[in-house]
């Protein structure tokens, strides 16, 4: 079989020319006798490979110098209760907005640390909006008000910064980093699973305002400490190196093909077309979302019935399209958007789902 | 340049034929238009590809069912935090055995958490050495023991498991594991990072005895909670999905070697070579590890002097022999004879360090 179209949530498609490079590097890299994944991540060239690519993270997203960046193994979940231990005491309150599933999850770790509070939710309405910002009830006293810039399950993103006072906004952009220019000063801490956006599984990026370092934070071990992380620029133990550099190989890519701007076009004529095909479809696909809330990145949608949804997954695979699953949580369908995707594939998606319909409908 | 000699001390060599067949598969994996890493973690084929790992890696070190296994993203240290935070009340009690670095690294881990007592330490005399079991002072009220099997720094290992009557035994095995069979019914845990004995960088493994898991432990936030873990099949999020796949792989290699007991075999044939060459240099080669304790997996060495050790390492990599240079808290040499390392590569480095004194002794 060839190469498929896959819209997968995360882990997700990798650009070919990304792969094609890991894959000539895989038993020799660059003239050292071994594999990038088989040497000490204290190695002169590894050591390349690492600072190399925060460089061209921080010039991809225009990080300015007063933020750390840091590369650390896991995904967001752990972040999520990194936050808390490092930045709040004991007890202290926590401001959360909810938009979606990742942001309750989000909630779930902290709890045991800190008195969370939800400042605003969507829930009720079913996560289908953002709420309005003028509805937040948001704490003086809190020591951050967390957001999801982007719900991969709901398919619900903040299309613009809200602004939140003095106290430091964090965000899990795990799903919608580098998918379009951000003004990272307007933000305490950006954390990211690598993914979906940035490249492989097993590695997530924080960008962290280095004044709230100072913070005392709860007792933790050192491992969860972010400033003994930046103290050793991610090397406070192994760091998941062949990630790291896998993660590296996809920023030097979305340089190349033109930074950040370029996927804020791509990612609207993509999400475009698969929001065109819906809208236009008369209820056949249906997308629940208010169109000011709808994700770029994540479109779940939905058919008549489970039937014509079991078909249309085994279908779309047949034709070469794979990832379409909805999560279990709200079922359906999903297409997701990401960097790496290109917009000839949202094209063979729109293609599938109107024959399809024709067929069906 | 052709693949060389590795030493490293992890990450570390991978078998060749390994490493060509995730070169093959990296753009397309057993027919599903993608790559293993650019697929979700709950499709039916990664489902499959872990619960494989899973499989051979109980058949590989016998593991029997009352003990549960994790594949966790990361390496050993954030395991060393979780076993206080899991497995001991806040303040409670907890034994370490100090027999080098990585000892001292995991009492560093937990000490914000509980009240840790050094049952035993060979640091006044360097290290050189395993405290006789006669002189440890356990507590009979202490949560677990805690001892390193073998330490990658000062090149002390465990020749056998220790008795500590009804407390449960913790061991970080990640340099030795699957290095010689285990009888792991003695442990309550062991937990390895993959990146020495076990494959790539990135995941750990934890086994641990079922029972272990009802302690209330302390409170902690779900992404730290081994229970959560453990009823989601390691898949409590995004799992670091192509490390488990390369570990599995290397499993499976593993396996088809002969197993354990065959690289138990392979590890004396190795360490002995190395040691007989620094015992019958004279006095040129120096290793200060009593002989019973002496590491089979990293065998630290010296010169006598800083010029010779310098001249070494340039011309070792010129004849291509990698990763030998010693950890910076010991500086000299060090020689790691892992798993994916031949015996024929233990010779070359023999070889090499024959001639190398011929030349300068």
């Amino acid at each position: 079989m060839a190469r498929v179209h896959n819209f997968s949530a995360g882990p997700a498609a990798l650009p070919e020319a990304v792969l094609r490079q890991a894959q000539a590097e895989m038993l020799e890299w660059n003239g050292v006798g071994a594999s990038i994944v088989e040497i000490s991540h204290r190695s002169a060239e590894f050591m390349e490979v690492a600072a190399r690519a925060e460089a061209d993270l921080r010039t991809l997203l225009s990080i300015p110098d007063d933020h750390a960046v840091l590369f650390l193994a896991g995904g967001a979940t752990t972040q999520q209760a990194l936050l808390a231990l490092n930045f709040a005491g004991p007890g202290q309150a926590v401001d959360y907005v909810v938009t979606g599933h990742w942001s309750k999850t989000a909630i779930k770790q902290v709890k045991p640390y800190v008195n969370v509070h939800v400042a605003a939710s969507s829930e009720a309405g079913g996560f289908t909006d953002i709420p309005p910002r003028d509805t937040w009830q948001l704490r003086a006293d809190a020591a951050y008000v967390h957001i999801t810039a982007n719900e991969t399950i709901h398919g619900v993103e903040f299309r613009d910064t809200p602004q939140v006072g003095k106290v430091p906004l964090f965000a899990d952009f795990s799903s919608s980093i580098a998918s379009e220019p951000l003004d990272v000063s307007k933000y305490g801490l950006i954390y990211a699973g690598a993914q979906k956006n940035l490249g492989p599984v097993g590695v997530a990026v924080v960008i962290i305002r280095r004044d709230l370092l100072e913070r005392a934070g709860q007792p933790r071990a050192e491992i969860f400490d972010y400033r003994a992380h930046v103290a050793r620029d991610s090397m406070l133990n192994t760091p998941p190196t062949w990630n790291w550099y896998l993660a590296g190989l996809m920023f030097r890519w979305m340089l190349d093909q033109g930074g950040v701007s370029e996927f804020a076009r791509r990612s609207a004529a993509k999400s475009q077309l698969v929001y065109g095909a819906i809208d236009s479809s008369g209820g056949f696909y249906r997308n629940q979302v208010v169109p000011a809330a709808r994700s770029r990145m994540n479109i779940p949608f939905f058919l008549p019935d489970q039937t014509l949804t079991a078909r249309f997954l085994i279908e779309s695979r047949a034709a070469g399209l794979i990832g379409l699953k909805g999560h279990k949580a709200v079922g359906g369908l999903r297409a997701s958007l990401y960097n790496a995707l290109p917009v000839s594939d949202a094209q063979a998606l729109v293609d599938f789902m109107r024959e399809f319909q024709q067929r069906n409908g």
